[in-house]
């Protein structure tokens, strides 16, 4: 496989991606690329602050089509000031979630908003990345690292376990979906396990 | 003509649009009218949020595409919580801007995106107005009278006078093409005589 260039990590909340994507980056920096480590919501200075908006607060504080709207927004101020440029740069750009995790949090959790979400995305964004690994694992595991870990921004997590059990069932049916450029990865392993399985892929 | 139920007031910058708004708000409240005044961005608790990331900042802050998500944004969360509820109660909302505003700023104004911004609408608003009022005036002495409040929301006058003059073409030219909810006045006039020719609308 020609070297991916621009890389996502996928899966519910709490399931190693930030801790994934980290150590992905270190292991391509050792074999001396370049890459950038950057984020979703956020990555740009504006889209940390539509991230404020989306990431705090009550659960019932904006509809899931608002909410589709400022993901939407966040990610296209972060497409091109953050990873359009690395990529022209011939760097490598490795993205704690995207475009898959608003397919999958509002466009089958929410309600039946997946073709709007869809639309949208072709519509404002067009990108898919080059490769997307899926972490996969037990939700109540998962969630009780979350939220172990306090960070305020838990807006997500406050809908509870069952929500993160139809999120599970989501990245699963996008994984299978979408074979040309999804991995599915074990989650329920030590992270050099995981970070070994993951190397051999890039 | 039946009484219009959802009835909005473009124009550019300093056109009289709020005072016209409130003039409109006070004449129908004397007549016994259940009405809410409301703006955009804004007219809701979310969406007020958005507007300060819009509003303030440089002009450069947003590329025209990111800000045409945070206003479908904002509008989508003030059409749920503020509009609708209003209009389902019988009462007659008077909006100081809608979507007319996205049309003729970023879909004409800042490259040709109006395909772009009409789509959109499609997508995540749907709702029209029954009538617009567009308040047509010389962008000079529109400006100056804009310039001169210092609000501190001052991003879209800090674009310039060449802004403000394709901005008219572009309210202009819908005032022309949606005539069977548009109406076009005359702002070079005093507040008095201005709300008179709305009034009569009413
Ligand atoms: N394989 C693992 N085994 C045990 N703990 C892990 C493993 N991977 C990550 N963790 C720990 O679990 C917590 C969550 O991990 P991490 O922040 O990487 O998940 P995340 O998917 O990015 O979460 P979020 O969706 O909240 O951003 C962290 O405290 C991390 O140290
Ligand atoms: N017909 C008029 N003649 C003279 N001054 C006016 C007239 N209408 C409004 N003004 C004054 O001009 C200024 C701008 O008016 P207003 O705030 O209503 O405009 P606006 O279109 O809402 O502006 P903005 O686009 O900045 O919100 C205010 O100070 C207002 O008092
Ligand atoms: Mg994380
Ligand atoms: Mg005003």
């Amino acid at each position: 496989m020609n070297q991916p260039h621009f890389i996502t990590f996928e899966g519910i909340d709490g399931s190693g991606k930030s801790t994934q994507a980290r150590m992905a980056a270190e292991h391509l920096r050792a074999r001396g690329r370049k890459v950038i480590l950057t984020r979703e919501p956020g990555g740009s200075a504006g889209a940390e602050e539509i991230r404020q908006l989306l990431l705090t607060g009550d659960t019932d504080r904006w509809s899931a089509e608002t909410e589709i709207l400022l993901f939407t927004a966040a990610r296209r101020d972060h497409l091109e000031k953050t990873i359009q440029p690395a990529l022209a740069d011939g760097q490598i750009v490795i993205c704690d979630r995207f475009a898959d995790s608003t397919r999958v949090y509002q466009g089958s959790t929410r309600g039946d908003l997946r073709a709007m979400v869809d639309r949208l995305h072709s519509l404002m964004i067009g990108r898919e990345p080059d490769l997307t690994f899926i972490i996969d694992m037990d939700p109540a595991t998962a969630l009780a690292r979350g939220l172990a870990r306090k960070s305020g921004e838990d807006r997500f997590e406050d809908f509870g376990l069952g929500f993160q059990e139809t999120l599970r069932h989501g990245f699963l049916a996008l994984a299978h979906a979408q074979t040309d450029r999804c991995v599915l990865i074990d989650g329920n392993r030590t992270q050099d396990q995981i970070a070994s399985e993951i190397a051999a892929h890039l």
